[in-house]
């Protein structure tokens, strides 16, 4: 019997605060699936679905505090900010609410039967789509409540009739077991069995759920090194399942000559903002911006050299992130022609606290193999600034770089080059930025995160309303009798689902 | 360099006809790929995607006489069925011209910005779908046309802007080698390069294929070990990429004692007809068939027996699947309690000829493991007849099954437990049929011709208008000006795309 203690610690001392859970054995986890699985039949009803998703989002809303405390402890990410970040998770829990209400997800697609159909006569056909079944969902450590427990894999896989065993995130057991706890009352005052959503805690768990047989598709944020060797256990599996992860991303930035002149002060003020936001340890923080040289380029680096310098310090995660964090900056720092206009560095004495800083270079040294590590990703509170001498250099470094979350132009409307360079940042990621900053994601039916490998090991969103396409699985039905068919597939379409009938679209709302 | 002959080969002599081609290189590969990304920008205008694919139906159509007579004489599945493949695969083309144009498969879904939404401001962001890149087709044995060089991997790759390297089949390197002249001259006639479609052959192309770091995604319909291993690669290159394989599919029929006492002899001759035609090598052949003990499924035997014994002998596809058909077949006959009223064998003295049979067991035999074989795809003309007691027998039978293309239930309409089975057996197919039979596979936009693994190493489906969906990737792009986006994602909706607007959907033909 496994009886491995997972502790709660304090991120901003680094001391234990308490023993909130055991690791899952083997056999806790299959016990885990078993219970998640029994309780698929249940789900299926979607006016059910859409109201555990709403009671959810009440339960997390009235364990509000209790939930930020816990969370503000474990990941010293802030108050402020953790309350926001509730605020996100639950609106995505009634916005999947609205998704499952509304059954475009279903796909519905009926072709009546032909038998003068050419080439072929043509059966009666009727086809939408159904739950894969048991989701495994790993945690990310950012991101306590909007891609953990609560999160949008989890809300995703609910509404699409998926039950779901979560991996908590050893960075904060004890906001993951409140979470947990929260959603499964929600289940239950809905009707629904409690098991809709197991938690389990420890690595080995997460290894065992990926293999357990009953477990039908994965969601996972977190590390290269962690989800690759995840990815790789599930597609080696006997039957192969899917596994929707986000691995991680550089996040390109691209400030054109032209948007250097006109704002160069406003987007090196911005940039600051932006990769040191949340401790710069955000998925979508911009880690390498191609600026030019010459002086424009100058005085977008002064006034992010300024606001790198203000930006406070602050503690990282864990104590694994600081150390790499640290190393990373390092390394980099090390390097030929490497500048460090501000360093990043240790902050204080106790927890995880470092302080942000960014990191110059040539953009000519980015195609070296030497400098390699500049093109991937540091996670934590920095950034790397290639000055470029014209297009020819920043192809040359786009043409390096993996696939990426997000990409972001900084150019002038109308400035020669903008279309070119567009499109030329599309193939390298989900989202495509015209200004601003990726950092913040909106949570919305048009959102994209997700982009090409290791952004994401498939080609599906983990935020947005078609987060719930991951789960889910066509089956056509073949002359089968009204009597025997869902609602959902009837003539009459009683449940004014949108679909495609006789090949003409049907919105009927 | 390779020189390695590939010959066409007449099935039903065997007899080696022609040199048609040399085995591709690595170096051969590589080119080919490199050939075909470079005609991905060419690919980008939707248009002209509809008229290749349009141009491509007429070129086959007036090819037809020397493709028929090409694949006849490589296949021998007989003019009158290729005839018959060749107007199905001309219709998928223009069926999926009729999808490029309509632009339903971009997926467009615009939210506009709005800085007072909660929880937090939203940018404006514009979703649609981009072609993933070169695409990998692996051709079929047994459809020559319609799953091979022009097949539905094809067309739904060329219309989701997606250039292809098709690796032949090496039944028919000949039918391949004028496909592929016909696509590539089509592809000219509407101003196109005539590389969006490049064809090779040989065993290890297939396996450079896979692995060449230009292609993007790859399509396979073939058998289990030879997709698995090729998915197995997909999945373990540095950049893993979508492997969509359709694999292998035992096509389960439950014959309840409701519809055997009504149409035994109906069911039985049916089966025949079904498990006989193309020579048994259809992936939606029926494999394995629940009948009842006792007289009515007796009757339902004798019909079958009658059938099965009128059938005509005639040549498999190729040398090896004739010896694994009589292979399979004895190893399955020599079971315990395994009978063999009709025993499939040999036929004839040259070519592939075999002539078909059906196996016979007690349905308790098939939840022991030395039964194991019958669970399993046997191609050709081979099904087996299980006899079931009650309906725990077939509960334990559907326990044991894997996944597959399709499954059927002959049932009487308002019989006891109907509608229980028919729940039962979706979980075990992309398409479950009430009554009928799952040869025939009907080109319409609602057809799901995938289904669990190993059916399928995916959720997508090989046939119907949803096919295109496994060639793209969803990019967003936020706060572009208008000048810079595409007209599909314009306001206005220029070429009226229908879309998701502000969370509602628009149908604007």
């Amino acid at each position: 019997m496994n009886t491995t203690p997972v502790w709660s610690v304090d991120a901003r001392t680094g001391a234990r605060t308490a023993e909130v859970a055991v690791e899952a054995s083997t056999g806790d986890v299959d016990r885990a699936v078993r219970a998640a699985h029994a309780a698929r039949p249940a789900l299926a009803d979607r006016t059910l679905r859409a109201a555990l998703l709403r009671a959810a989002a009440d339960r997390l809303e009235a364990r509000g505090e209790e939930l930020v405390t816990a969370a503000d402890r474990e990941t010293a990410l802030g108050a402020v900010r953790l309350t926001g970040e509730l605020a996100r998770t639950t609106y995505q829990l009634r916005a999947f609410a609205a998704v499952v209400d509304e059954g475009a997800f279903l796909d519905v697609v009926i072709d009546h039967a032909d038998p003068g159909a050419q080439p072929a006569p043509r059966p009666d056909l009727r086809r939408w789509k159904t739950p894969l079944g048991v989701v495994a969902v790993f945690a990310a450590s950012n991101f306590p409540l909007a891609f953990s427990v609560p999160g949008g894999d989890t809300a995703s896989a609910l509404a699409a009739g998926c039950p779901v065993v979560v991996k908590a995130h050893p960075d904060h057991p004890e906001t993951s077991g409140i979470a947990a706890s929260a959603l499964r009352e929600a289940a239950e005052s809905v009707g629904l069995p409690a098991d809709v959503l197991v938690l389990v805690h420890g690595r080995q768990a997460g290894v065992d759920l990926v293999q357990h047989p009953l477990v039908s598709a994965a969601g996972f944020t977190g590390s290269i090194p962690g989800g690759r060797a995840l990815f790789d256990l599930a597609a080696a599996r006997p039957v192969p399942i899917p596994f929707h992860g986000e691995l991680g991303s550089l996040n390109p930035v691209v400030v054109t000559e032209g948007a250097a002149a006109e704002r160069a002060e406003e987007i090196g003020a911005g940039l600051a903002g932006s990769f040191t936001l949340g401790m710069g340890q955000f998925c979508t923080k911009p880690g390498l911006v191609l600026v030019p040289q010459g002086p424009d380029g100058d005085r977008l680096e002064k006034a992010l050299a300024a606001g790198a310098g203000d930006a406070p310090a602050g503690a990282l995660l864990d104590g694994r992130m600081r150390a790499g964090f640290l190393a990373g900056f390092a390394e980099r720092a090390a390097l030929p022609d490497v500048g460090t206009p501000v360093a990043a560095g240790e902050a204080g004495e106790a927890g995880y606290a470092v302080k942000p800083g960014y990191l110059s270079v040539p953009a000519a040294r980015l195609v070296q193999d030497s400098h390699r590590a500049l093109l991937e990703e540091c996670f934590g509170p920095v950034t790397v600034i290639a000055r470029y001498r014209g297009p020819e250099e920043v192809e040359a470094v786009l043409g390096r770089l993996h696939g990426n979350l997000t990409a972001t132009l900084h150019a002038e409307p109308g400035e020669q080059g903008a279309t070119e360079l567009l499109a030329r940042l599309t193939p390298l990621a989900g989202r495509v930025l015209f200004g601003g900053w990726p950092t913040g994601v909106a949570v919305a039916p048009a959102m994209q995160h997700g982009g090409p490998y290791p952004a994401t090991t498939s080609t599906g969103t983990s935020v947005g309303g078609t987060a719930i396409e991951r789960w889910l699985r066509p089956v056509v039905l073949q002359n089968v009798p009204e009597a025997l068919l869902p609602p959902e597939l009837h003539d009459a379409n009683p449940l004014r689902v949108p679909r495609r009938l006789d090949g003409h679209l049907e919105t009927p709302r």
